[in-house]
C-alpha cells in the first residue's frame, strides 16, 4: 500500500522539483496539494500548483492556504531566486489550469486527515502557517495525522539562509513553526544542515531538457533561472531543497536522525532560529524546551544516494 | 618573552585549576587578576581569588570587578555546582588573605593593556561584564589588546548547559557578551562545543591529593563537590572548561577554529545563545551580523593532548 501524502508547498522552482518526484514515486500516494505564500504571492503559488497539477497529469485537488504569516504579514517575494511567475520565468503558456478546490487549505488538510485517520504524511516545503491555522482549527489532528515531514530550519547554528540564524520557511512565519513543532504529533524536519549538501549536477539538467517527457522539460527550463542564481555564489548546480523532505518519506535510512524538542525562536536577530535540545544534557528545571514534544531533526544524510533516488524515480515517465 | 596575561574570572572551582595552570605555565606571564561575579556573588569571587592567590604563590595584583551584569542582575549562585563558598566547600583557613587592588577591575585591565600595547593577552573565563566595561570606559583598549581568549559560548545550537541555547558565561551578561565578540579587537571563545568532550578522569584527583603539593591537594579538594555534581549525570570526572582557554593560549594548534562574525542573542528564550555566520554563506544586506569583525571559534580540540599539557604543566611545582 502506498504512503497517503498530502503536499504543502509555495511552488517555486524547488517547489515544482518536489511535487514532480512525489507524483512519480508508486511508494506515494498524492492524496492532496494545499499551497502557501513564500516562493511567490499567494495567487501566483496557487496558479502554479494548478498548473503543475495539469502538467504532470495530477489527479488530486490543490486547496489555497495562507496568503500572510500568523501576524498578518505577507512579506517580499524572492524574485532573484524563484523568478517573477515562481516556477523561473519558465512559460505558463499552452495548457489550461484545472479549478481550484473550494475549501481553504487548512481545511482540506483537516478533512483529509479525518478521512484517514493514522494514514496520511503531510509533506510541508514552505512556511508551517496551513497546518498552524488547521491545528487551530481542530486541535485533534495531531493524532490523527501519520506525521509531519517537513523541509526547513537550520539546526547546527550560524548555516540559514536568510540570515545566520534563518533558514527562509522559518523566518517565513516563526510562530507556525513553533506551533507545529510543539504539537504533539511527530515531526521530521529535513533543512539546510542536510539539504546545502544535496546539489543537483548541470548535467542532469541537460539530461531533463533533452528528455522528449513535459514534465522533466519544464523542470529543466524553470531551474535555469535558479542555476543562475546559484551560479552567482560559485554553486555548480542547485540545491534539492524539497526533494530531500520527499526522499526521507521513501527512505528515512538514508538520513541520520537526531532526538529531542525544538524551538523556533519567534522574534529578534535570531528570529526563525531552530533550536533542538539534546536531551542527553540535564537542564535546569523551567527551560522553554521543557514539555515540548520530541521531533526528530536530520543532521547528516548520504547525499548521493538521496541524488540516484531523486534521478530514477523522477526520469519514471508517468504515462509508462 | 613569555605571553603576558591578564586573567579575568570567577573562581569557581574550574577557575581555580585553570589560575594554577596559567600560573604555573612557564610559556605564560600572569600580570593580573580581575574578578567578576558568576559561580559565586561578587565578594566571595574575589576573597577566593586572593587565597589562592597567597595559597599559588602568585604574585600579580587582584582587582574587584562587576558584581552585576550590565542591566544590574546579580543573579541566582550556582552552589550545586561551586559550592557555598565558591570553591567546592574545600576550607580556606590557615592562610592570610592578601590585600586587594585598589582599582576596579576594568580599570586594571585598561590601564594594564595601556602599559604594555599589543603585548597583553586577556583570558576571560566568566561573564564578559568587566572587558565590556573596561570598552566602554576607554574605546582605545581594541587597539591596545594583543587579543582575548575567552572561555564561553555553545556553538552547536541546543548544547548550552543552562539552556538548550545558553552557556552560562553567556546567558550571564548577554550584553557584555555581544559587546565584546563585536568590539574590533580578535575574540577566541573556546567554548562547550569543546570543554564538553575534555574530561579529567578520577584518578588525576587522586593523584593530585596524593601530591603532597599544596596548591594540587587543594584542587583535589575543592573537585570532590563538582564531581559529586557530575556524578548526579552519569559523568565520571569532571569537565574541564576554563582550563582549555588556557591551553589555546599555550598551543592553539590543538584546536580547529572557525572565522566569522559572531553574534550573542540578548533576550527571549535563546537569551545567552551564540551565533557564528558562516562567511562561506552570501546572505541578503541588513542582516545583524553584517559589518561585524571575524572572530574566532574553537569547534573542535584535540582532547586528549589537552588534557596532557594541562596535567604536566600544572604538576610542575613553582618551588621547582
Amino acid at each position: 500500500m502506498p504512503q497517503k501524502v498530502l503536499f504543502d508547498t509555495d511552488p517555486g522552482v524547488d517547489d515544482a522539483a518536489a511535487l514532480l518526484f512525489l507524483h512519480r514515486a508508486a511508494a506515494l500516494d498524492l492524496v492532496g496539494i494545499t499551497t502557501v505564500f513564500g516562493n511567490a504571492d499567494i495567487a501566483t503559488c496557487t496558479r502554479n500548483a494548478l498548473f503543475l497539477k495539469a502538467l504532470f497529469g495530477i489527479e488530486a485537488p490543490v486547496a489555497e492556504g495562507a496568503g500572510r504569516d500568523l501576524r498578518g504579514r505577507a512579506g517580499p517575494v524572492p524574485v532573484h531566486v524563484h523568478g517573477e511567475n515562481g516556477l523561473g520565468d519558465a512559460p505558463l503558456s499552452g495548457i489550461d489550469l484545472p479549478r481550484s478546490d473550494p475549501r481553504p487549505a487548512h481545511q482540506l488538510i483537516a478533512e483529509t486527515l479525518r478521512a484517514h485517520p493514522g494514514e496520511v504524511r503531510v509533506i510541508a516545503v514552505g512556511r508551517l502557517t496551513n497546518l498552524a491555522l488547521a491545528l487551530d482549527a481542530d486541535p485533534g489532528l495531531v493524532e490523527l495525522a501519520r506525521d509531519i515531514v517537513l523541509m526547513g530550519g537550520a539546526f547546527a547554528g550560524g548555516n540559514g539562509n536568510v540570515t545566520p540564524a534563518a533558514e527562509a520557511n522559518m523566518i517565513g512565519d516563526p510562530d507556525a513553526a513553533d506551533i507545529v513543532f510543539g504539537a504533539p504529533w511527530k515531526v521530521t524536519a529535513v533543512g539546510l544542515d542536510v539539504t546545502r549538501n544535496i546539489l543537483l549536477p548541470r548535467r542532469v539538467l541537460a539530461d531533463w531538457a533533452d528528455s522528449g517527457d513535459p514534465g522533466l522539460e519544464f523542470l529543466a527550463a524553470a531551474k535555469r533561472h535558479y542555476v543562475a542564481y546559484h551560479d552567482r555564489f560559485g554553486v555548480d548546480g542547485c540545491y534539492v531543497h524539497d526533494p530531500a523532505a520527499v526522499a526521507y518519506a521513501l527512505d528515512p535510512g538514508l538520513f541520520e536522525i537526531t532526538e529531542g524538542p525544538v524551538r523556533v525562536i519567534r522574534d529578534g536577530i535570531a528570529m526563525g532560529q531552530t533550536i533542538q535540545a539534546d536531551p542527553a544534557i540535564p537542564y535546569p528545571p523551567g527551560s522553554a524546551w521543557e514539555g515540548r514534544p520530541v521531533q526528530n531533526v536530520a543532521r547528516q544524510a548520504n547525499a548521493s544516494a538521496i541524488l540516484d533516488l531523486f534521478e530514477e524515480t523522477i526520469a519514471v515517465s508517468a504515462e509508462v
